[in-house]
This record gives C-alpha cells, sequence and structure tokens, in this order.
C-alpha cells in the first residue's frame, strides 16, 4: 500500500499525518499509522508524535518549518519501513475565487498560490514554506494541495459579494469562507452516519482557535460566517470577529497605521482582548473574573446571533452541528448559546451536554457533537489525485 | 400657544418642522402646523413648503445651511403670526457614550457633541452647522438636542461591545447604534395602537436612505444592526453595510488612502455600487437589468439574514414593524425578505402587502407597516425640555 503524509502548516505550528492508502483506485479510507505535530515554531518548540501504541514528545528549541518538517520526518521514519511516500497533502488556507478541489500542485499552480497571499498574509506563507520544505524534503513525491476556500466556492452571489462596486468582486474581494477541510469532513461524516439530515439544512459551528460557521443545505455549503478574510463573522481566540467598518476608518483617523491595526485585530483581539486574561477558552472557563465572564458572555452572544443569521440563510434549520476543539469539549458554551434559541427548536439536555455526548438535544432539532479531522480530508485528497 | 421649531440638518439637505406645543404642562402631542425642506444644499436647491393647504416649491440655487434656514424660515414666516419661537429641537446623530436622552444645548454640551465628530464624520458637522445657523436666527429661543444613539443606550454589554482590547472600548469604540428617533417614534406608536405586541419582542426595520433595524424588548432598544458607525449592518442607498474589516486592511495593503477608502464605503458602495446604476430603491425596482436585480437580492438577502440575527438576540420574534421610505413603500423588498422567514412564524399576505397595509401578515406572527415621524420625537423632546 502507498504511503501518503499530509502537512498542515501554520504560523507557529506544523502537524502532519501518516496514512496508508486504501483499497486500489484510491477509493477506499486512508488508514492513519500516526500524528506529528511541531508547536511553538520559531521559539522553544515541542514535537510531540502519537503513533497509535508509540508516543514521543521531545523539545527541539527554535525551527523553522524546514527544521520542524525534518525532525517530524525523522520522528516517523521508523514507520516508513523502507517504503517511500508516495504523495504529499497540503493544507492550504486560500486557493482563490475559482479552486473548488484539490489539485495536484504544478509550478504554475504554485506561483498562482503565491500571488493570492495578499488575500491571506497571516497563513498563505506559511502553508507555502511548509509546501516548500515537502518538495525538497520528498522530491519524489506528488504534491497536492487541499484548501480551505475550496469548500464554499458554491455559494450564491448574495453570499459571496460585498455591497462594493462591481470592480471589487472581479479583483477578488468577495466572502471566500474557511475552515472547509473541516466542513467537507463533517458533511461527510453526516451523509454517512445520519443520511435523513444531511439532505437537510445543517449549521456546522466549526469552534476553535480559529471559528466560523457554515450552512450546509443538501451537504454543499451555501454560506459561511467568515468572509474575505479569516477576520470576519464569530470572535476567536485573538481575533476581533464582526466588527464595523468604520472602526478601521477611525483608528486610522486617529494615527494607528495599517499594520498596527493588523496586529491588533488579528493577535490582540477577541477572548484575549476582551477578557484581558488569555485567548484560551479553557482558561476563561476556570477564571473567576469579571474579564472571563464578559469574553464568554460576547463569545456565546455571538454565537446565538450568528446561528440566527444563518437559519434565515437557509430558510430554517434541521440539525446543529459543533465542532473543533470548543465545539467538541465546552458544553457551558454550547448551552449558553442556545439558552436564546429555543423558538429555533434548538435546547440542549443538560447531561448528554456536559457529557459531550454525539448527540446532545433535548428539543425538536438534532443537536450533534462531531469530532473534525481535516487532515483525513488532506490524505484522502492526495490519495485521489496521487497517480 | 407656544411655538416649536424643529431642524434636521443633514449633509445635502436640511428639513424643518413647525409645530404648537400640546396642552400645558408640556403633556400633550405638539400639533403639526408645517413642514419645510431644502435638497441639494450646495448645488440647485430646491425648497418645499408644505403647510396643509399652502404648498410652495421654489428654486433657491446654491445655498449653505445658514442660508437655507433663513429661506425656510422666511417661507414659515407667515404661519408664526407674530408669535416667538420658544424652542428650537435639533436632531444630532451622535451622543455619545453617556446620554441616554434629549438635552437642553448648553455651550459645555455644544464643545462635546463637536468633540464627538470623529465618531461621526459625515453627519455631526452637518447637524451642528444647523444648531449655529438656529443659534443665529432665533437668539432667543431655547435650543434642545434629539439623539439618534440616545434610544439604545440601554444596550446590555454584549450587544454595545466589539471584541477589541478593553482600552477601545473606554474609548469610545462601541455599538452606538443610530436611526434612534425613529424607533422612538415606532416604539411609541405600538404602545400605544398595540400595546400586548409593545410589551413582547419586536424587530424594527428602518429601511430608507439609511437604513438599519432595532430588536425591541419591552419598548426598548437591546440591540440595533448599526454600530459604531453609520456604515454597519444593513446595505444602504451608497453604503456598503456589513463588511469584513479585513477588506479595509486589504484595500490599505493596496495602496488606497484612508480618505478613498471612506469615499468608497460611504458614497460608493450599497445599492449603489452593487447595482451600478442608482442608490434609489425605485429606481432599481423600476429597471429590468441583472445589476439591479443583484442589489434587490443583497439587501433583500441581507435583511433576512439580520431579521434572523436579531431574533437570537431576542430569544424569538412577536412583531415585525417596517418603517422608512423602503419600509413603509417597497412591498417587493418586504415580501422577497420574508420569503426565508417563513420558520419564524413570518409571512406576507401578498395582497395587503402590495396595497402597504397597515398590517400585512397572513402568518401567525404580526407584521405591520408604520409611517415614521422622526421630526415629532424632535418636536416632544423640544416641548418637554423648555422652560
Amino acid at each position: 500500500m502507498r504511503l501518503i503524509l499530509t502537512l498542515n502548516a501554520g504560523s507557529s505550528s506544523i502537524k502532519v499525518g501518516l496514512y496508508e492508502a486504501g483499497a486500489a483506485g484510491g477509493l477506499g479510507e486512508p488508514r492513519e499509522l500516526a500524528r506529528g505535530q511541531v508547536e511553538a515554531l520559531g521559539a522553544a518548540a515541542v514535537m510531540e508524535i502519537d503513533a497509535g501504541r508509540a508516543r514521543a514528545r521531545v523539545e527541539i528549541g527554535v525551527a523553522d518549518h524546514a527544521t520542524a518538517l525534518a525532525r517530524l520526518i525523522a520522528g516517523l521514519q521508523p514507520l516508513f519501513a523502507g517504503r517511500e511516500i508516495a504523495a504529499v497533502g497540503h493544507r492550504i488556507v486560500h486557493g482563490g475565487a475559482d479552486i473548488d478541489g484539490p489539485r495536484l500542485l504544478t509550478p504554475e499552480l504554485v506561483a498562482e498560490l503565491e500571488a493570492l497571499t495578499p488575500l491571506a498574509p497571516l497563513h498563505q506563507p506559511h502553508n507555502l514554506a511548509g509546501l516548500r520544505a515537502a518538495m525538497t524534503a520528498f522530491p519524489q513525491a506528488c504534491q497536492v494541495a487541499a484548501f480551505d476556500t475550496a469548500f464554499h466556492r458554491g455559494h450564491p452571489f448574495v453570499n459571496d459579494t460585498f455591497a462594493l462596486p462591481r470592480r471589487f468582486y472581479e479583483a477578488g474581494v468577495r466572502r471566500y469562507g474557511f475552515h472547509g477541510l473541516s466542513y467537507d469532513y463533517i458533511a461527510g461524516r453526516l451523509a454517512q452516519d445520519h443520511p435523513e439530515l444531511a439532505r437537510g439544512r445543517v449549521i456546522v459551528a466549526h469552534l476553535g482557535n480559529g471559528a466560523s460557521l457554515c450552512a450546509l443545505d443538501g451537504g454543499r455549503s451555501i454560506a459561511s460566517t467568515m468572509g474575505f478574510s479569516a477576520l470576519d463573522g464569530m470572535p476567536m481566540g485573538t481575533r476581533v470577529g464582526q466588527l464595523d467598518p468604520g472602526v478601521v476608518l477611525y483608528l486610522l483617523e486617529q494615527g494607528m497605521s495599517g499594520g498596527e491595526i493588523t496586529d491588533l485585530l488579528y493577535r490582540e483581539s477577541g477572548l484575549l482582548g476582551l477578557s484581558g486574561l488569555s485567548h484560551d477558552m479553557r482558561v476563561l472557563l476556570a477564571t473567576d473574573s469579571a474579564g472571563a465572564e464578559e469574553a464568554i458572555a460576547y463569545f456565546t452572544f455571538r454565537l446565538a446571533r450568528e446561528i440566527g443569521g444563518l437559519a434565515a440563510a437557509l430558510g430554517g434549520v434541521d440539525a446543529l452541528v459543533f465542532t473543533g476543539g470548543i465545539g467538541e469539549n465546552a458544553g457551558p458554551i454550547r448551552a449558553r448559546a442556545l439558552e436564546r434559541l429555543g423558538f429555533l427548536g434548538l435546547s440542549v439536555d443538560p447531561a448528554r451536554n456536559a457529557a459531550n455526548a454525539a448527540m446532545i438535544h433535548a428539543g425538536p432539532v438534532p443537536i450533534l457533537v462531531m469530532p473534525t479531522d481535516e487532515e483525513r480530508v488532506i490524505a484522502r485528497a492526495a490519495m485521489a489525485l496521487a497517480p
């Protein structure tokens, strides 16, 4: 069986997955052999490897993407057992307005993706750094890109545009939507495990350090709370979420530079900014302070408001799915957001919610908690496109 | 009976109302004697006066606020019948974070309102120009301000803040909400005409050349789609409405200046930008073109989405009210937005909707069409505060 490596390179972390391709013809499911990640790139980086029975945790000091990838490969080497990596699948945040699925990475496509960097300045360069590191490390492997934007490319025009003069839409100022690999995975799981729900109107809340919601109609994304950049919609760990554009104009008037405002909105806002304490919802839930309480109140209020907005986009809601680190594990967050949504038929069973059960609803509309698996979606893409 | 003048001075128009104060003690309703307005200030201005049986329309050429006000006063002079104006009531867009009702205009307050100009750069200076013109024209009159922000000052924290570091909230970067005079009027009419609805959860859509929605809980505003500036939320005639703040950062990166982006978002976007045709919904509804259709589709989609979001903020909706030029007169817009909202119990009766009837619902949740009257709210304020 062929081996597939997945690579998810962010600004300060790099995650790899090692898979064995499924049945011949690329139609089976990839089988996960191991996962590894390096966190805190550029500082005191720590590598973790999880290969089922074998686990390792190593401090590797300051490392860039290429070094971290080399260490991860060395750590996974025993599992290769002399076999070659047939394909490397890459998570790429931005695929632009046209790409609606995974693609084989040709030099032309890489150049196109580099040209999209201004659309995702804080993500795309790291994705591409990971890609370059992998091309050096596995020159013989086929390189495949799976895009966070691709799953949303079928949005109707009203969910794809802003009310700007048309030339901006043509120039790429659109509501791309992100977290598409996660939504792709959830849509697939729904189709498999709950086919009747999957045919309906489903809102998926991907709530992690990044957070967005997606409206699925018959399994297809028709709207997302994330827009042009990874800033819009839900407040996040350090990102502001929904913001009156007039605030940006005001801060400019007040003498802040574009770079300072970018730092403010991406790195100092969200849960961290509101609480003054932490970007981490686990810390906030464990802290008894006015700041923590206000950050949680804001997060859950905006979550309810976004669910209401997407319900309108769908014309109603047949099921709600929570996923991502917060979505899968933070019962109090789910419960508090849903307090306001009884009018949509959404209410939680307290015991099942506290247990992070797979189904947590008490009302007529199913509410599911589903672990997401973006790496698996990347592996599937690599397996499908590798010659 | 004392006479009261109301003054609503915008960037290119000035509206006055002449009222006779109601019963002694200021508790009665002001009685409207006449209305006048000058449109197209700074260009080929036209003055219109409507005093019931007496109507006039005069071209007055290029005029500034003081000239226009003088012309309007001269036009209304026959109605004064030798009596003095006891109070002038002013519409002031921005009252800041603390002012929650009308105020007597003292020199200190005027200085405070001038200091708020950076928060409403396109409205506040015109309001204050009107105020100065009135203080010159009626030095003996008491001057009263009625604020568009005041009605929203009771918003809970989650509807008042953005997810920015707390110092920005303290410095005034908040979701002020606007169109408060209109919502105040509608809340009063509801309490009078539909007291049972007024006690419940009501969404009011003020849709004119400017547009926003307000969530009323028991007659009090708890949320608005407009935020810090008059840009956010609904797309408007030429204003963009909801926009990913990342778009502003991107346009800066692309070399546009803050001033150019301000012009773009306030003056070239919204219905005008999307349609490429007109800022005027009446023109778009009468035009058979792809641009007009897309602008209407976007406007009605965002309207539905905001209603869904505010329903979540309220925990459900007991009534929906349309007001403003579009809200009161554009049946096709109301019908199209409500197509998606049957799940909220909202649906229109086509015949009543086409007739702009006072109640247009076919479903269980009442949908009302109510003319707004911001001038009357200003007159009430002036009557109540004049010594």
